[in-house]
């Protein structure tokens, strides 16, 4: 069990993203939504306590604040605003694990995958941020609707990619905390797969006419 | 229930192309492995035959001429061999369906995933037939080694993708046959995510010490 740590998600007002957020404020961790502005973070992080009740350690920061404030930061933000948001926090990440959650969808043929040039748009943050940032990438398939729901068992896996393995074992636990099953999948790279299998199981919600598709991984140790 | 076909495999002395040649072989069609040469072809098939029994429809051409002889064509070459094969087939292709299997793997890092320039190696092969040849992509994912014990139940989905809705449909079907779970996954750019799962799967596999992962597709009507 690791510690509890202090995570900002950024773009903690939206839904996959709040849905996170929730998750691991409900387990304990301390929360900071972050979003564009201080005021509609708070409002979200209200809303969050209201659900959870007022225990909950769970507040709201603009995104640089948030960023700053935390351990952990997540990034959930629509794929066009991922790059400005990441120049934005950049100077709060020195050292720390950035979870990128980002889905290189580009509106209006979500179901269809259409990756950013030269590969996975996380390996164009780790790029931007330099080495000296843990990034991460993990969550792109979950989807949000199951995750506001905290008694629903989440069919899905986690596909964790890092190029920092110690990172990638962090996310893959902080992913545990909150029910959910995670796999180190290897190196940064490989999260083109993640990246683009949220369009590919849109495509099969529409074709099959189910609200949320998921995968599992098979023939590996379960817990 | 789909009519019996006769279906080539080219590549099929390979294990991953043998082990599908086995299975529908196995399921009753005519299955014709392609290789190189006519001889190493007809050692495949004879080999084949020799697994199950001399009922069964199975012999060996050259590529070229498998695949003009064939109603369907199943591609699992090495990714290096891919682009020469599908030139020196093409004659044979128009109106058919051609099946790639081909994993872009670039050794020897094959736990990362290394896709071509410009997306998926699938849409290449479609690319260079041009719009007479109904290109689909399948069976990436399935391990070699699961396909040719015959009892044994693949615990791996297939995801097919193809730009001729029909065309996927009928690879779906042609899964069922030898008891594969299969859907459809849409256009063909979706490939990218089968193609670069192969990877996925072996840096899982090392990482976890285990012999074969797999994916599970959920939230869909299983049968």
């Amino acid at each position: 069990m690791s510690d509890k740590k202090t995570i900002a998600v950024l773009g903690g007002t939206g839904k996959e993203g709040g849905g996170l957020a929730l998750r691991w404020a409900h387990a304990g961790h301390m929360v900071i939504i972050g979003s564009r502005t201080a005021e509609r973070a708070e409002e979200g992080a209200a809303e969050m306590r209201s659900t959870l009740g007022d225990t909950a350690k769970v507040r709201g920061l603009a995104n640089l604040d948030a960023a700053a404030a935390a351990d952990i930061v997540v990034l959930s933000v629509p794929f066009s605003g991922q790059q400005a948001t990441v120049q934005e926090v950049a100077p709060a990440l020195a050292g720390k694990i950035l979870i990128d959650v980002t889905v290189p969808l580009v509106p209006p043929k979500v179901s269809r995958v259409q990756l950013p040039e030269g590969g996975s748009a996380v390996e164009a943050v780790q790029k931007l941020l330099g080495a000296g940032v843990r990034v991460v990438s993990a969550f792109q398939n979950i989807s949000a609707h199951h995750l506001t729901k905290l008694d629903v068992d989440v069919e899905c896996d986690v596909l964790v990619c890092a190029d920092d393995p110690a990172a990638a074992e962090e996310v893959v636990e902080l992913a545990h905390e909150i029910g959910l099953v995670a796999w180190n999948a290897g190196p940064l790279c490989n999260s083109v797969v993640a990246e683009g299998l949220t369009s590919v199981l849109i495509a099969l919600n529409r074709r099959y006419k189910v609200p949320g598709a998921g995968i599992r991984l098979t023939g590996l140790p379960r817990q």
